[in-house]
């Protein structure tokens, strides 16, 4: 007989993120969709009846059936994927952390707070070392708050640390290519989509130049901090017309000289403490290396390992750098839902719920 | 009464470059387009029946009526703008030249040549010293070759020009967005572009770091052939959904420091030789520089100056360089046939036909 | 000297709609913008500063440094171009009349009034007559409303006009293919548009098929009302991706057996008021058809007759009815913006001012 | 112990719809894919090397081991799936089924054959029966073609058959939005695709109001041939800027008139011989009826049933005819590839392997 399942809650269901994360939870073999919250507007109905579903196909059967409750604590369970819009999610997520919720949240608000782990569960499992300071520091008994980064910092990180480890990376340039579903529903204007680009992405810059320095950074040896990781990132940002999938074009100057061949094999064995779990929505690998001169491309390989794995492709000399290279990830699953999702694998098989 | 305008040709007219020289030459106040040519599929037919038009509306009725030529000397007038495929530009040009004919050519064979001047008019009409080392090296009475640079090459130069005049040019990062009619026609298959990037383009990024420097190079002491300008380019090139008009992410790093606002200043206030010259296809202001914060982008800017401007925005600090920037060129017009056409009328102004 | 320009105010400037108009009426012969309304939130600041703007390039200078005011009686001039969403139009429209302004609308909310001409310049000018039966009914003394007609009534009335003269249209069925620019800004999320239909679009269907009959109906003898054409006409209406121009396929049942051939012609010949009139903004020929087996396309035919042209292609037999063919015309100029204009020249021409 | 698997063989590999099928074939439960054939170019060489793999990831590793061979008989097995062009599909087929072979071909070559059924599994599975004269007229023993519609056809042939079977279709009008996989690789230019719509798809109409009937018609007395239904249809192709799938606009006169409900409900409980056979590719319910204003959408149900469902949305009265409504249908999936192979279970369950 197989074990229960652990009920969790989806807090803002509703959203291009929330469906995700519904999504990705209706066959899911530890956790059970127990609730889904969202907006004033929705609560007492159907989730079914009010969410505007933005994926393929309709709402899974089971969480369709669910009854859109408020965003506050009293849910079932104690494990709280949250994708709240950031106008709301600090205190809620507060609130639910404080009646002994673990939350795992893909919100901005907290991501560098000192004493929250920004987790890319491959990179930086270890953060989650963080959860007893930060239990102190709020007079949290059970409670705890982990959250994932920004969409467009996760590859960038994933991308990076093979190379941190082994060569140590000193500089980044990174100009982002980045799809439409970012922005979320209804998000950008398809006038302002169809045969343009948009050089800019509100926020978006300075959380590319700095979440992946948190995620690829030490804790200090208190375990109370975590410390940037001592490179610096530049970092442009466009909006083009592409569903999901996040290209970055990346110039790294390494400290210890690498070349195409070694960065590619580095990143190839590159595995983190999810692979070592096993834990289920783990890909078996998180970068792929593809030798395509024209590869990666976000229709072809966003969805590589169930959107999990980041591909990356063209790893070649830089005239500037020691090396450049073309990265992608799926920007919802990877770079959102399945990122909070595995770091709620994560916590259940740390032993933190 | 109007003096009589001198008849041209363009070689390669059923292409998209060449549609788009046939169009602009249509009102042309100095050029009267005297003669067409094509590939021996079309020749001795009608342009206006042999075309596959990919403009809005329809060939221009004067050019409709033309016969299609072979492409060889012997057509009438003493210009010819080239907008032969690069598998045949090679030996034609020559022998137009050879011929006696001044070639405008927006091929790439011959723009690396040491003895052919890689013109961008604003920023090296001076290079043109050149075809007298030209026609003395090759024994040409009066032909010549004349050259514009890759289309990607272009909006570079342009926006480094007053940069490096004023703060001297010392390391580029540039990361190109690029339009689908770079790839002229059929060019990318529709399968390819939609919901998609190609991050790479055959041949474009070793274009896209040499050919500015030569348009940014010094004649040397004798004018027998150019310095490349002694700063280093590291690009990288994306092929995204839009029509016209490439976009290019820089950071750049300058001898002498400089802000932004100082940036905007020398950008702003840029004019070339077109512009002393007044030529009928030069922009008011080949460098418009805006404030807000999502431009340029490619769809609202690429027009700008009938398309022969060059928008830049977003001039920003750089945290790894001194500065960065976003830079839009319209790829047919201002990166193709209008840089081509425009070098012819710089020709004529400079008594070089 | 040129005579003095009519004043003419444009409301609600600030919408997609409202900023084609101010575009066209940048260098108009006739009139001159000389004022422009808003939301509360415009009120009181510049055009330039509170647009945003989505057209190419920027608002017109002498239109960006008017300031917005509100939609009341008491702008200059005596003519007011509507561009009210159909929220306010109706009373607004209702107040400026009132107060002797002409108004050219282009809202839906008065189009079906008996009293009200909807009209399309070419097909139906004469329905003007009933300006006077408006004025006595409403107690206005200068002041009138003409409208014109949904953007995707308009191609289709203007293609059958011709048809319906010489041949009688019995039956109709039109399947519509409409640009994302029909719904203004920001209108369809781009979500939604990129490699997909809608094929829905609110309230569409039933204008479609009852407008074009009225454009295409008699005056009645007391010139008190207009009667419907006595055809029938089915549609469905499909939101694709292209920027501006609405494309329908039709299919076509006469009372009189004509060929293709035939039909063509018609259409060919088709001139109507404006082109008697030489108004400004009347294209020289009203419906352009096309020979190719594959036009009109959006892309490529939009702007024939500076976007106040129809073109019509694939004129074939049908197996079902007499004819099938397909027209398309530009959804925010000749649609909406562009025919608003005609009408005010008509209103001019025809002494109505 | 599983059952051995049958191998099969796919001509034409290489292609749009060889690799739909490569795909489909990779866990088949009943078939394993033992052969590709190609071009002479790729022949001798590893599929995996030569196929320019066009959908998501890559080709399936066991077939992409597998070495291209010529599209002649003495491949292993005895059922080959054949997705020739074709300008080759005709004579290669005949070769195949002369040496034995069962072809379940997508080629349009034989459709029409007298004796060649066109089969839609779920509509006219009894067609089959036509096999037995085809061996005898064509002197083969064992060998066999079936075909499967063209992939417009296919939706609407599903669509109509429950209306038929209750209510008798009298009149068909039919405008088609389709998607440019329907086109192959290259196939549309992106210049041609992106914000455009070409109404014209070479050759797609005379198949629209031929096929349909071919399929929905009945087997004469002695199976020598089988009769094309009696009702007409008219049909408009346009080409839109979608990936996959086929939308239709539809008004259908019926023989007894239905409501919109009794025709939902006729369509909703549609099951044709797949599902009473259980074939592994066989949808649960090949026409899903959608309650929804605003659907089908291609993005969104073109992947119902795993690509093999049809579905239909916005049932609804027609002014002119009995009814209306839109159906969409995965073009290289139901109607092509999923099609051929749903055909190759359909001969296996019936005896004919």
């Amino acid at each position: 007989m197989a074990p229960a399942r652990i009920p969790v809650a989806v807090l803002g269901a509703t959203g291009l993120v929330g469906q995700r994360l519904v999504s990705l939870l209706a066959d899911h073999p530890w956790f059970e969709l127990a609730a889904v919250t969202g907006s004033p507007r929705s609560q007492g109905r159907r989730y079914g009846d009010v969410v505007r579903w933005r994926l393929p196909g309709d709402p899974p059967r089971a969480a369709a059936a669910l009854v859109v409750q408020p965003s506050e604590p009293g849910l079932p369970g104690r494990l709280a994927f949250s994708a709240l819009p950031s106008e709301i999610a600090g205190e809620i997520e507060l609130s639910f952390a404080g009646a002994g919720y673990a939350v795992s949240s893909n919100a901005r608000n907290h991501r560098m707070d000192e004493d929250v782990p920004l987790i890319l569960a491959e990179t930086n499992a270890e953060h989650l070392a963080l959860i007893e300071t930060q239990r102190r520091n709020r007079g949290w008994d059970r409670g705890l708050i982990v959250t994932n980064s920004n969409c467009t910092s996760m590859p960038l990180a994933m991308a990076l640390k093979p190379l941190d480890d082994a060569f140590g990376v000193e500089k980044v340039f990174v100009v982002s290519l980045q799809a439409l579903s970012g922005a979320g529903y209804p998000g950008v204007a398809s006038l302002d989509a169809l045969d343009n680009v948009v050089p800019y992405i509100g926020g978006e810059e300075p959380k590319l130049e700095i979440e992946p320095r948190k995620m690829l950074g030490r804790l200090d040896e208190r375990a109370n901090t975590t410390r940037l990781a001592p490179f610096t990132i530049s970092a442009q940002t466009n909006r083009v017309a592409i569903r999901d999938g996040h290209l970055l074009c990346v110039s790294v100057e390494l400290q210890e000289k690498a070349t195409p061949a070694q960065a590619a094999k580095v990143m190839r064995a590159f595995r983190g403490r999810p692979q070592e779990l096993e834990l289920p929505t783990a890909p078996p690998q998180p970068l792929i290396v593809r030798d395509e001169s024209d590869r990666p491309q976000p229709y072809r390989d966003r969805d590589a390992g169930n959107g999990m794995s980041i591909t990356v492709g063209r790893v070649r000399e830089c005239p500037l750098f020691t090396l450049r290279f073309v990265a992608l990830g799926h920007n919802t699953l990877r770079g959102a839902a399945g990122a909070a999702l595995l770091n709620g694998e994560l916590l259940k098989a740390e032993g933190y719920l």
